[in-house]
């Protein structure tokens, strides 16, 4: 028996509307790609195609609770690891994800209220211990992030959501980086978005190595 | 402050396929109407618009593993029970639903071979100590269930599944009702709809004063 490729890294990205996220995470792509790693870009909710259904179901439809939408975020999540996140990294792909379980901390728990136990608990049973390598929170203020998002002409249920709701949201954010510094580094989002690049390149060369 | 009307009560229909859940509900139904509650008869997955739209999802995408579909089930079971059967129950309706948190213990974990621990996760968060004051297990012979399914011209993902998976699910069904007797009655459903219905009636006379 001869060794399988050694794992691949999981890096997410993580914000607010309008951080850059989607930007960040091709240009991140690119760069791991060109240093010669297998990579794969991916996004949630989504990511597989029992999730992206899921995804259908949760920007579409509703409403519910809370809690609802947090077993719902968990579901697809429960899919994209266990169909495309968990394969790849076995394989020695690098995978860059846009949005992970830290949006569902920010947007339920710090945004909704959802008790924190519901997440935990959650989290236990569709990860099963899977965690980032790195994650990056892409930090800017809900107005200009929102501003931007407009500009794009993209809008969401999240983001008519009132402005107190996108401070909350913001404040999570930064409470998970804040709590678990090894996994995650805040960058400021309203920096350019070559220099938020590098800022992001410099991360993963010291962090991980690559 | 005067007192609200004394809390309806929560009867469930549990069983495989072809057992005559749906038909007894509506007898049962129909029976606690004529004796003066107010009734309301739901099922499962859906029963609140927010669950039906989790429904169409489960029952036609796909595919998932048992862990997200068991979350699906519970996420829709979380909004049913948050817009529609709590608030009957605080009403004083009385509530008679078609398949509950059984059928996922049977299908999933006893069927599906997922963790029980991941049920007892996700229902807790789910439901909150909801629970059935009666459940009535219509029990039947999956061969002879499949084919009333058959004849009826209904067909759905679970249907298609190998014999020996609805073998697991009906010893399920039985364990859950040995397990808790005090909530749980187990029915022969090869018996004629009228002389079911008059064993449910009788039960629900028996246990809840009906």
């Amino acid at each position: 028996m001869t060794a399988g490729p050694p794992r691949g890294r999981f890096i997410t990205l993580e914000g607010g509307e309008g951080a850059g996220k989607s930007t960040q995470a091709r240009r991140l792509e690119a760069a791991l790609a060109e240093a010669g790693h297998r990579v794969l870009r991916t996004r949630e909710p989504g990511g597989a195609p029992g999730a992206e259904a899921i995804r259908g179901v949760l920007l579409n439809q509703g409403p519910w609770d809370g809690v609802a939408e947090c077993m719902l975020h968990f579901a697809a999540r429960r899919d994209h690891v266990v169909s495309t996140i968990r394969p790849a990294l076995a394989a020695g792909t690098w995978v860059v994800c846009d949005r992970f379980a830290d949006s569902t901390m920010a947007y339920q728990v710090f945004g909704q209220g959802v008790p924190r136990a519901v997440f935990d608990a959650l989290a236990a049973v569709a990860l099963e211990g899977l965690r980032p390598d790195l994650t990056l929170v892409l930090d800017i203020g809900p107005e200009q992030g929102l501003a931007r998002a407009a500009a794009r002409g993209e809008t969401n249920r999240y983001e008519a959501l009132d402005p107190a709701f996108h401070e909350r949201v913001r404040a999570g954010f930064r409470a998970i980086a804040a709590a678990e510094p090894e996994r995650c580094a805040v960058l400021d989002a309203t920096a350019a978005p070559e220099g938020v690049a590098a800022a992001i390149l410099g991360l993963v060369r010291t962090r991980l190595g690559a």
